[in-house]
């Protein structure tokens, strides 16, 4: 098993993941493959460009035995030649109860099945769990992964093998759970109880309970977030660390003729037309889906479903790699209201984010609203501009709307230039990246909480320097005016006398 | 000529355009035919489903002269089965001059090249024009216009003609040009200048010109806006009342290698993959289009381009259906920062929306941020809402963050929750749409100037009544506490002594 970091951004990262001779890159989506009833054919699934998939070892013990291995195992059955996951059908096992089913029972035969990541067989928490049972749940998991140990040892170089981290809402047990699991020699570690949270649209709670796992992992580890694969919820996985995901949800919901779009999911008769590019709707209606035999549409509606996660992923992955992760999510945050609350998420991670995300990028930062005064990118460059201090006990402060290289004052006035969103500019750092290379709104469409806020973090960055008076100068126009005044009371609340002047120089 | 309007949303709507027989729903994308080297053949074009396009006289004029009727028009010279329009080529006159190209000429050319919607000649006002500049080409237009009647008159039924509306940047003279033009009998309206203010990013302008020509156009007839058929704009077009949309953006960003996204456009060297499941992109790399013939990458981009404009009017389409262009729009804002200004355009153009924006839909309304106060569906039912006035000179004002049916206070105890985004609802319209069919941020994500333009709305409205008091109920949580609170001031404000109360009922 290896896994080979190419670029980070947020707490998401882009690699290649590698096992048994297969590799994939990341972030991955995992198509779940029912291992009896499978709708869309494994070498489809690898033509479309899904290199690892995930399938369920309880539910393949029960039909296929331990005759699997004369069948060319779990690959020869579902007829799939990527990387196969298997779950070890905690679930599973808690609705059907099984005695045969104990953890070194699952992980052998995940081993016989030839499967390329298998999972130490866990108790989910879920989301309604009390918080003993919570624990119980965190404490019976970690024992199972204890007792599967030797088998792991014994398979080590062949395969990967997974923990799953537990604790559902109560961040202490995920915290502990994660804690334990990083001590133990596993390779990937995935993050359980997400389905749940996301039938019930508690987008903010899964991001909480992922980024409560991530702080408590190694970060060069992959992340497995279970069930997360999403169109809604793939940027906020990724950007919150996670390195694979899986969903049966493709299927699922083409049974129900249910129809993905990027932003949500129409039933198939709701739709006027089929809004997408792909081979099944670019010559097809809606009408001609409802009025084909059921199965066939089926088959239809959950490759198209398969074609809108794959361009959901790509996507991802193109901010990853542009370094605009935290634009993307804030776009994908207009798709629901359930996930607004998302946006308080980043701000408050936005300290988790920085060491990860790299100041310098090709392109413009974008900035829209309040939230992004707290980008990580900003919060690293604002960190350099804090250094540039005073030589004097007085500064002059600028209110631009963008620093202006040319018209940049000498450095040695103790002048500093003060601009929406990104607070504190010394004329020195002007032309260093994203001073210069940003876009945001127009004056007068700025809003108002993005003057509240700049001038909260500009009055703080300055009140560290021990200066004893500010003169803070405007060109007259309302939006700068409205920010010379924020920023004089934020100064004398913070023992700062501040004067405040127009100059329409 | 017939123009038949089926659904309506915000000033948007969707219906079906009629033409010498040839039919196109509307809202519809014409992508630009270039009369002699054309980059996608018209007949693919048809079966991507663009059933309108435009091409140019005063290039056909000079390529083909006289001629044209004996290749089989217009129609047969570019292979397109379509309804063609035909832009005058005022811009052209203007760049390259001529003696013969006036109005009538240009008329009678158009008749003979067998357009289907023909374009009076016009002098473009371009968005750097002064007002008297400007001013000339409104007048010079008009005239035109009316030069142009005669051919009008005498072609009526076989085909339809377009005036082109001037003013630019100059509202007044919008306003001026499509009130005069609004006076002439003409089918089509279309808007001039978009392309260069869509090349500087001035979105909010665009929209605005857009706005201004369309309060003073009878709103019954089909307007076209020049150029702004591209992702960023299609759902800004709809939604303040372009019926048809035109640009050559699909060719002229492939011959660059330009590569468009319903949020932007990249270099395809920049891209990872090609993240498209359309037919070019689902089985290529960036790679490999990069070393491939140049030409033959050209016309594969522009194909792609072709999808992705495609995509985006299918989602608007289905957007306006369902009664959600607000929703739409507000996500596109989110793709650049020069478009975040159209928010406020938005808020201050709902007043417009409100009378073609159906109040009752088949989906909860989604509600976000601020300006989603102001939607017009909440405009209408808080007109509906105000109506309700109390029996007695006493209110009592309950803060909840979703009305609860259920739990309704009975009428006559002259109660009313007040809720954030829909202000004040009587108990008796509980169950009205949207009141209870609408999804908004959990209590604690919700912007505090979402709860300070609610108490403002919900002042405005308990004022009209003549109370003398108010009594405000929260259930003591932070959020409710600072709504209360709001609430408290903006009634005290208005000469309402409001007293404030916790209730953990």
């Amino acid at each position: 098993m290896s896994f080979r970091i190419r670029d980070t951004d947020l707490l998401g990262r882009s690699g290649t993941f590698s096992v048994g001779g297969r590799s994939v890159d990341t972030p991955a989506f995992l198509p779940v493959i029912h291992p009896v009833r499978q709708l869309v054919p494994g070498p489809e699934l690898l033509a479309m460009g899904f290199g690892a998939a995930i399938t369920n070892s309880y539910i393949s013990l029960r039909n296929y035995g331990h005759g699997i291995s004369e069948r060319g195992g779990i690959h020869g059955v579902v007829n799939y030649d990527g990387i196969l996951m298997t779950d070890s059908g905690g679930y599973q096992v808690l609705e059907y109860g099984s005695i045969d089913a104990d953890p070194l029972t699952m992980a052998e035969y995940q081993v016989e099945m030839g499967s390329d990541i298998a999972v130490v067989l866990d108790r989910p928490t879920g989301i309604s769990a009390t918080r003993e049972r919570a624990l119980e749940t965190v404490e019976w998991t970690l024992r199972a992964a204890r007792d599967t140990l030797p088998v792991v040892e014994r398979t080590r170089g062949r395969m990967a093998w997974a923990i799953p981290i537990q604790g559902g809402l109560h961040a202490d047990l995920v915290e502990r759970s994660a804690k334990e699991s990083a001590a133990l020699p596993y390779d990937v570690y995935s993050v359980g109880s997400p389905v749940e949270l996301m039938n019930s649209y508690r987008f903010t709670d899964l991001a909480r309970l992922l980024l409560t796992a991530k702080r408590n992992l190694p970060p060069e580890r992959p992340v497995h977030l279970f069930g997360a694969g999403h169109p809604l919820t793939m940027a906020l996985a990724v950007a919150f660390g996670a390195d694979t995901f899986d969903s049966a949800s493709y299927a699922l919901f083409a049974r129900e003729l249910r129809y993905m779009t990027r932003c949500g999911v129409r039933n198939v008769g709701e739709l006027e037309e089929l809004p997408c590019s792909c081979s099944i709707c670019s010559r097809r209606t809606p009408r001609e889906l409802l009025e084909m035999p059921r199965e066939e549409a089926v088959g239809l509606i959950a490759r198209h479903n398969l074609y809108v996660l794959r361009e959901e992923l790509l996507d991802v992955r193109q901010a990853l790699h542009e370094g605009r992760l935290w634009e993307y999510l804030m776009q994908k945050t207009t798709c629901h209201p359930s996930l607004y609350g998302v946006r308080s998420l980043m701000v408050e991670a936005s300290g988790d984010f920085t060491e990860f995300t790299r100041l310098f990028k090709r392109r413009a930062l974008l900035l829209f609203g309040h939230e992004d005064v707290h980008r990580p990118e900003l919060m690293t460059a604002a960190s350099r501009a804090r250094r540039v201090s005073p030589r004097g006990k007085s500064i002059t402060l600028l209110i631009v709307h963008s620093v202006d290289v040319q018209a940049a004052p000498s450095a040695g006035d103790d002048v500093y230039f003060v601009v929406p969103f990104l607070g504190l500019v010394p004329p020195g750092l002007s032309d260093v990246y994203p001073f210069s290379q940003n876009s945001k709104p127009d004056p007068t469409s700025i809003d108002r909480r993005v003057l509240e806020e700049t001038a909260r973090a500009s009055a703080d960055a300055v009140s560290g320097w021990g200066i004893t008076s500010a003169k803070i100068v405007h060109n007259g126009s309302g939006w700068a005016a409205e920010m010379a005044g924020l920023l004089a009371s934020r100064l004398t609340e913070r023992g700062i006398p501040a004067t405040v002047e127009v100059s329409h120089v």
